[in-house]
């Protein structure tokens, strides 16, 4: 396996400091020294002009001098104890991050994922100067009541035109949490109207709402999976099942739990076992759904349980949930605030379930850079005016942002490349994986885009050595690394990923 | 009271169609006829091209078919039940929001309170277009994880030079509801600790928070008001008291709530019954506080109860409840997500209350553009990382906009102007009160900037027949009119608006 080394000592490594290499669409690298490369005009591909690779100021001890002392500056005023790095947004570019002291990394954790189309994207930076955004940063409308003239379109062709199949509808918001969190009140809302039966509230719901006591507030529940994780507001945080950190003195609610599957890897070597494991976790699913003490309203489910480790399941089991969430007449939200918008290899990574009928509601965020839910049902809408409402109900500087990253999305094949790009990866990791047995395990998310994760008791090590050698990966779970490159990771980036991480396993051994 | 009439039958009305007029310092007014004139070189006082007032397309009944048509395209895939207007946002200017018919409102709703400084206003602009508000819409950092290497200094510019006296640092967050829960959780988070001692978590507590129990997710509450609006997540809506049909349906915790003194207007007429009244709450809230069923962490007090229908209380009130929490060892939150950034005369309504020491909590969003909450002491930031923790926490595209607002209210002294404004406003609506007794009641918010309110038995009558007479107005409450101009707002608009409000009351008597 030939790959282009760029880290580390080696001369060509310390060759490259400062340059900036334009890639050629024949994928022969030419040098540009030009400091303003990176405003090439943005009718060209995007990031010919990317630096070659990552670049690390030598003799530095991580967090470097500049890192540590802005931290520290930033610490008096705001928390920065879950800060690992103070970045220069100015000089990041594309899939680099660039950190204050000059550190540049090959950033495969992009922002937590959330980063669709690399840092000073030049079509985005188009979309950021038009007369639109400038209009919508300027003159924020409250959406709900006073909607733009041209809101209709812009959701028409930005958000529901990257809407999943039979989800034509969208209720927006402002992140995960409340994307999520709004979805919850619109299947209780469902719930409550469903069971009032077309009659109006009666005066005890109206007179003990107000009190937070049923039977106006309703001791409805959502239920949701070990290691799910769905946000850290009150409702979403209470659905939320990752770590013990996220939640401890946070009051929640008693909503109902049930096991997602624990596969074994690879997964074509356990097909049987894995099987049965679904089966099991879809019966303590409807049994938890029965024996709930608050009746279940929805059940929400990640198509890649993330924060929680990466924790895949397969379509038999999704497929399990539709049919179950119909049959108990409970609805189905599927949280794909960090699985949507294209990395899994898919635009939503429900559509590798090939599922009969969609799931009730999809919540979106992140990739998106917009946030919300995506339902078909028209009865997932309230039937009276301000039952789901807030001031700014979404932000239209983020609906531009999405139509904008969608188009570029479509125009560029960008989930394609990821579909491939991620196979080439996983295809090398697999034979990393059979090289260094005691530091990787559980390879998965084959066929999952660049969606990739493995456990390693060294985990944090591997992410530290990575990172010193300009390689920056996030964890999650209890011992998992994922990836979470941007959509415009190219194969050429998986060659000085797969490179440093080889080193990384090398010295670890 | 001389008045310059604009809108009605008038032949002035009908003659300044079309037209746009500047005001000049001078206060004489010319009439500039090039349409682009609202694009007026920035360094001049802004709005000096503002139209001269109001302007109804002739022989409409409203809404018009524009609005209609589009409100109903819209709702094929939007939730429209709430809207009450289709606006263009490219032809609203200063105080005047246009719709999609051409109708131009003076706008003192302010899309629900939300627009500090007018539409499309040149300033704002300026920094919309900027270098550092392009960067940061396309490449949004992580906050918590990522900060950028200018964020102290965006902070220390913006967000915290506004910041309230000894609350001199900030959490920030995208939007009322979760500026809100995260206050809420920073409190649950310090009792919780406060209650540990110093000891670390228990192995009891680990497991039990992942099942929602205690002792890990622990049984805090936050205590409010009747009739106070916190925001509609599920933490903040069950803070949330103002209206059954934001509640029904949704689950809520069992929170403790108290009473807001129901004060006689005017208050210096009712000095000594409010204060009983006054006295009574603070009791009540005591007796709250010590029957909860969940030990209290905090309470959430708006200045001035807004949603609910403009409550005022007087700083004795306010007093002692900073008096009482302190007694009780619960933190004391004041929600200015509607009160603050000037409005009521002050950057922030508490100021009008001399508190001995500052809230614990401040919370904002709206004019802010920005959200989060202020806070000073230390022990209100948790121990340990990622416990008050999201993915964007917050959104720098809101701080530079916050800065850019900030910066311009102080270089033009605006929240002056609002007070001065605003004593206007109140002297002549207490003529129209003499003269129309039975259709404006409770007139409150003397020396409360512009944060005026009134009650009226047909108060939706009132609002719908000034917005046909080019005035658009809020309501709150069960009753009553609140009125939010923006703080631009001057004695101009404030003469258009009496004299309409003069014809409605008229009209309607």
């Amino acid at each position: 396996m030939a790959r282009f080394r760029v880290t580390g000592t080696g001369v060509m490594a310390r060759m490259l400091r400062q340059q900036c290499v334009r890639y050629q669409t024949t994928r022969v690298r030419s040098i540009c020294t030009s400091p303003t490369c990176h405003q090439a005009s943005s009718t060209a591909p995007p990031f010919q002009d990317e630096p070659l690779g990552p670049q690390m100021i030598s003799g530095l001890t991580l967090p470097g001098p500049k890192v540590k002392q802005g931290l520290e500056k930033l610490d008096r005023v705001y928390d920065t104890c879950s800060s690992t790095l103070l970045v220069d947004y100015d000089k990041s570019y594309g899939n680099y991050l660039v950190d204050a002291d000059g550190n540049r990394y090959l950033d495969m954790f992009a922002q937590i994922a959330s980063i669709p189309l690399g840092y000073n994207y030049p079509r985005l930076v188009q979309a950021a100067q038009s007369g639109e955004m400038v209009r919508a940063i300027v003159s924020r409308p409250a959406l709900g009541s006073f909607p733009p003239t041209d809101y209709a379109d812009l959701l028409a062709s930005g958000i529901l035109k990257a809407a999943p199949m039979g989800l034509d509808r969208v209720f927006t918001a402002t992140a995960g949490s409340d994307a999520n969190e709004t979805a919850y009140k619109a299947a209780c809302i469902w719930k409550g109207t469903q069971e009032r039966g077309g009659r109006d509230f009666s005066h005890e719901e109206l007179q003990s709402v107000m009190e937070n006591q049923a039977p106006g507030a309703k001791n409805y529940s959502i239920l949701s999976f070990i290691k799910g994780f769905h946000g850290r507001l009150f409702g979403s945080l209470s659905t939320t099942r990752s770590k013990p950190i996220h939640k401890l003195d946070i009051p929640a609610f008693d909503w109902p739990v049930a096991p997602f599957p624990e596969l074994k890897y690879p997964l074509h070597e356990h097909e049987t076992e894995n099987r049965t494991e679904e089966e099991r976790c879809l019966r303590e699913t409807e049994a938890a759904i029965d024996a709930a003490k608050s009746p279940v309203a929805a059940i929400v489910v990640e198509p890649v349980q993330s924060e929680g480790g990466d924790n895949h399941a397969t379509p038999f089991f999704f497929q399990g949930l539709r049919a179950l969430a119909k049959r108990k007449n409970v609805l189905m939200i599927v949280d794909e605030v960090q699985t949507g918008v294209g990395a899994t290899g898919k635009m939503w990574a429900h559509q590798h379930w090939d599922l009969e009928t969609p799931p009730d509601m999809v919540t979106f965020s992140k990739k998106a850079q917009a946030a919300g839910f995506y339902y078909g049902n028209e009865a997932l809408r309230p039937d009276k005016a301000y039952r789901q409402f807030n001031t700014w109900m979404g932000d239209p500087v983020r609906a531009l942002l999405f139509r904008a990253i969608y188009q570029d999305i479509e125009r560029d094949g960008l989930i394609d490349n990821t579909a491939k790009v991620g196979e080439y990866i996983f295809e090398h990791l697999e034979s990393l994986v059979a090289r260094f047995p005691q530091l990787m395990q559980n390879l998965r998310g084959k066929g999952c885009g660049t969606f990739i994760a493995w456990d390693s008791p060294r985990r944090d090590d591997i992410l530290a050595l990575a990172k010193t050698k300009g390689v920056f990966m996030g964890g999650c779970g209890a011992a998992a690394i994922r990836l979470r490159p941007m959509l415009i990771f190219q194969q050429h980036h998986a060659d000085i990923f797969l490179s440093v991480l080889e080193d990384v396993l090398k010295e670890l051994s």
